[in-house]
């Protein structure tokens, strides 16, 4: 199962998945998806927002157990960050029939389309569009690097983009959701458990910094002359890191997009996205509003104008805390942990009971090539899903 | 004249010019020169590395003048940089014959190619292979972004990428070789004077700096945990300014390329491109020293590796001195100024008398749209250019 995966949208050169929402690599895991279910007899669904849906039993039942994560990458990614969950959804579900158990409610296996924003600069699409955290409007304005809006590169995709909204009857059948994923740190590495329980996602957000300069001569303009915007990204850069280790908190440049990029010209626009998170929101207000202080400090130095737009914004996530310490029990009692990352399980959480597991990650590298988890514990994982799924479908 | 050629390779967005070599602006911008050529009944020529000849008597003769500039652009460059150069040379000749001027030698108009490096990273492609000072291995090794090499590049063009390589037959029929240029700073704009001639273009270089740390995800990766190249980067920016300043040298990071380039992705390398420049070679040696060690300290305490590569270096050119006065005598002692901008001109100076006009250019803008001359100032040139000419080929 996990052979016919990995070689799609692998690029050659850097090793990393590129498979972008409505892709033709996204499209090929779509069709692997759709394999999978029918080798299993399941009932194959992709509701209004493209989501793919694996159903055991009657999807309108109500109450159903729902698990699953997502298949597309950030550019470069690694293997496991969405996959594994996939793939381990399948699996427990085959461990699940090998043993015998009898579901109660129905069980459905879920990926989310376009989690990681990494073509529209969103993260969550697909959760956000069904749980009505994104409006229709608000997608239609989701434009690509390429110029393709969302619902043009939904259209090119086979999808039908009149059809994307909120989707509360859908929700309303979900009993609870339970996203299975790669750890994106080291808080398991240096425990003896394989798996740990999510207690809550730090709040965080996008802000896109565009540094308005004046394009010159490199070779040729004074330095008294000059308004060079690189300068002031540059220092901005380091201002981030500073002020979010002193709070605690991330702060990161990531993504940079330079106007006219040309090696003798002084750039006249440099933009730079800062991702920043922290434990709360007023800690994660405090530091991107101090980094934007210093960024416009430093552009008045530089004779740069600097604009700042929130991109994207997700407040803190409590994890349903009886879900939480029914599956730590389920699980004996492994450790509790929070995260960072933002998912598809954040998202829902505000309108399903909804709980996430980790896998142990040797090395904490996350959106690389390098990411990895070990045989043995992406197993134990199976086996920690398998349970939770027996103990919450199955009694 | 002007007006047919200023929308070719104009992005109206901002309103800069993208000609860049062997595009089809580039293509568009040649066919221009060629109809210039034919309607004034002169001899056209495109030699073994593409570059554009008009010439008006024998182009075997020898000793001939030639005058000329290039048609190419930065990245959303201005309509003078280059463009001023060849109109001028076109008008000064009808000029010339308006006045019944008899050429006593052969006068040519050239018309450069890939002047501004702006797609294959190397500027002064066209006059580097006519004098030897790129080697056709070099050139071969040349690719833009689009994947293309240069000799692909000029094939699809229409031209013969085997033909390319050293044409010392060519320059040595040449007499003297005198470019017009917009000027690229402010020393004339405080003058009295619309026109100036060059005394000397300072060495100057590209260094391309390749940050390498490790990709991960920015929203669970612990700041120690971190091998953030976009943290050194930053710095060695700040660095260069800093280090150019105190020198009185220049020193500009203009062009980055990062990746992944995801908003939630910490980078795996950050390239950055050094454009500096000295009144001499001391001088830069030492600022380019003190920047890439600044990066290398850094990359220490970031846990990223840095790799410095010269792309290319232009010693100091001083233009043959009995030209530059001859000319500045020709034009009543107009002012005689040094520039950090490398020109075709600076290649040819090693193998043929060289010298340079300079237009004024009041707010010192260059490579940018906004980038312009006054039109009194460019019929000044004209004229200025005739006067040369004329003393130069017809007596």
């Amino acid at each position: 199962m996990w052979r016919d995966l990995t070689p799609i949208g692998r690029n050659t050169t850097t090793n990393g998945y590129r498979r972008y929402a409505w892709t033709e690599a996204d499209a090929d895991c779509r069709e692997w998806f759709k394999a999978q279910t029918e080798t299993r007899g399941l009932t194959y669904e992709v509701d209004r927002n493209g989501n793919q849906w694996a159903w055991l039993g009657d999807p309108t039942a109500g109450d159903a157990v729902v698990t699953g994560s997502h298949l597309d990458s950030v550019p470069d990614g690694g293997a496991f960050d969405g996959p594994l969950g996939v793939v381990s959804s399948f699996a427990a579900l085959d461990e699940l029939r090998a043993r015998g158990a009898r579901p109660t409610k129905p069980l459905a296996i879920v990926n989310f389309g376009d989690e990681e924003g990494a073509r529209f600069g969103l993260a969550c699409v697909g959760s956000r569009l069904t749980s009505g955290r994104l409006s229709v409007e608000q997608a239609h304005e989701l434009r690509g690097a390429d110029g393709l809006s969302l619902p043009q590169a939904m259209e090119r995709a086979g999808y039908d983009p009149d059809a994307i909204g909120p989707d509360p009857e859908r929700l309303a059948r979900i009993g609870a959701f339970v996203e299975l994923h790669i750890e994106q740190g080291r808080a398991l590495a240096d425990t003896a458990d394989p798996v740990g329980v999510a207690s809550a996602i730090w709040p965080h957000g996008r802000w896109r910094f565009d540094f308005h300069g004046e394009a010159n001569h490199a070779g040729t303009t004074r330095i008294e002359d000059r308004r060079d915007p690189m300068l002031t990204y540059a220092n901005t850069v380091l201002a981030a890191r500073k002020k979010a280790r002193i709070a605690g908190a991330l702060a990161t440049f990531g993504k940079v997009s330079v106007e006219p990029n040309g090696v003798n010209a002084i750039a006249s626009l440099v933009r730079g996205w800062l991702d920043s998170r922290a434990a709360d929101e007023e800690t994660l207000a405090a530091v991107v509003g101090e980094i934007e202080r210093a960024a416009v400090e430093r552009g008045q130095r530089d004779g740069v104008d600097v604009r700042v737009t929130r991109e994207s914004f997700t407040p803190v996530v409590e994890f349903a805390h009886d879900l939480r310490d029914r599956l730590s029990g389920l699980l004996g009692g492994v450790p509790v942990l929070p995260t960072g990352a933002g998912h598809d399980a954040g998202i829902l959480s505000a309108s399903v009971p909804t709980a996430m597991l980790f896998v142990r990650n040797p090395t904490g590298v996350s959106h690389s090539p390098a990411e990895t988890a070990g045989e043995d514990d992406c197993l134990a994982g199976v086996a920690a899903l398998a349970e939770v799924l027996e103990g919450l479908a199955c009694h």
